[in-house]
């Protein structure tokens, strides 16, 4: 086992320093797109979902970028997250009105037409009146050439799959509707198996060594360590994650000795 | 004024979309470290809180990163950003456990030693009982050569400055006392100044052409179009934004005007 908090150089350790999670052969990634949730007038709603949501699917979350509704930005940032990961969704910017670009971005990160949506075009045309089905919203139809409708129970207007990107609304009841119909046909990696420990009181810095070395016997393994705070009193969680049910359940079993050990008392379970 | 809604080539169209901010001199760009927010367990509570006080110091947030706890992974976006950004801004993996590694990851984007910080160690010293100090409480105190200490009220670990980057800890409470303390010492910008007219019920469909048009002869504003659900009704918010406060109140009483044209009523300010 490595020492840690030996003294050796940091650059050493940073070698040893591996990711649990680069052997999993599936990855996702999100890129949020909207200048609301960058000035800071809406809080994100879309990352925790999809995180819970992903993570359920065996296609855990392992990177998400929030970027402004500015086309360059959004064209490189599709084009860089597509090559790294299995599955990139994004939310946000599929609207009716100017500053709703996503879609034609997609069509320029993949270099394909931006066209109207045979399918997505009679979706829209029966939802609204003749007069109605405007030049804006004829735009929610338009689409890079060769996408995959995403229905959804909310809004007459669908997201869409090109390869392995997949184009949702920015509202959260929209969003979730569009990723449910997701869920059907998206595949499922091996499922992440969690399970966690706590103590209160209890700080950080009087188990750290131990865990370090849990997590030096265990390197496929995710072992966190979270302080919380209750009513003033400070406390631990200690959550292991990986997809090796069988290793996960030990770790956390020497997690619970390690508490014990320095002498507080281990809760099963995050505090509630 | 263009025609936005016209079929002309959406190349055409990405050429002439220009970034209203990218001639502002100061961004920013945030970089939230932890697999607890990309597996869901956390709900991140720090990004609407910094872009909002960024903003406010005329420091406008351009883009936010979430990554994991990667040795590798964290280096290269530190190196990114801080090319990108005029300040970049860290939450996260700073405490004393194994998986806090943002100190010497930070460390070694810059190419610096990561070493015992003098005043850090004599802080973290004077707070611990005298065997408490352990090699682990230690890390906290050791930091990339160079750094400026970030102190905070609620804890006696500090973050740090080194270049452009600032570094914070994850918890809210203490990320909070920090970015007071650092609010001290950043340049200000501009401020962006903001206002703001809704109207329900109203669909973005029915405005939106006039909105575009408002963009166009507005180009160094950001004109944002929100929609929104009050018990079961379907709102829109039209939110202007830029350094020129007299350019944002005509943009926003054009957006007035374009709101009656349509039929409805609109109402100053966004809904409570």
């Amino acid at each position: 086992m490595r020492d840690f908090f030996s003294k050796k150089s940091h650059l050493a350790f940073l070698k040893e320093f591996t990711e649990p999670a680069m052997s999993a052969p599936l990855t996702a990634g999100l890129i949020v797109i909207g200048n609301e949730v960058l000035s800071g007038r809406t809080q994100d709603a879309n990352i925790r979902f999809l995180a819970q949501g992903l993570g359920a699917l065996g296609l855990p979350l392992r990177e998400v970028r929030i970027i402004p509704d500015v086309a360059p930005t959004i064209i490189a940032t599709v084009n860089d997250m597509r090559a790294r990961h299995t599955h990139v969704f994004t939310t946000g910017g599929i609207g009716p009105t100017h500053d709703d670009i996503t879609s034609e971005c997609v069509a320029a990160a993949f270099g394909v037409p931006w066209e109207p949506h045979p399918e997505a075009m009679a979706m829209l045309g029966a939802h609204y009146a003749e007069g109605a089905f405007n030049a804006a919203r004829r735009r929610m139809a338009t689409m890079p050439r060769g996408a995959t409708l995403i229905e959804n129970e909310v809004s007459p207007a669908p997201g869409f799959t090109i390869g392995n990107v997949h184009v949702m609304a920015g509202v959260p009841r929209i969003m979730q509707s569009m990723f449910r119909t997701l869920e059907q046909r998206l595949p499922r990696g091996l499922p992440v198996v969690s399970r966690a420990v706590h103590a209160m009181p209890m700080l950080e810095g009087s188990i750290a060594e131990g865990l370090a070395a849990i997590q030096s016997r265990f390197p496929a393994l995710d072992l966190g360590s979270y302080p919380f705070e209750r009513d003033g009193r400070y406390g631990v969680s200690l959550v292991a994650k990986g997809t090796d049910e069988a290793a996960v359940e030990a770790a956390i079993g020497e997690a619970r000795a390690v508490i014990l050990a320095a002498g507080y008392t281990p809760i099963d379970g995050e505090p509630v």
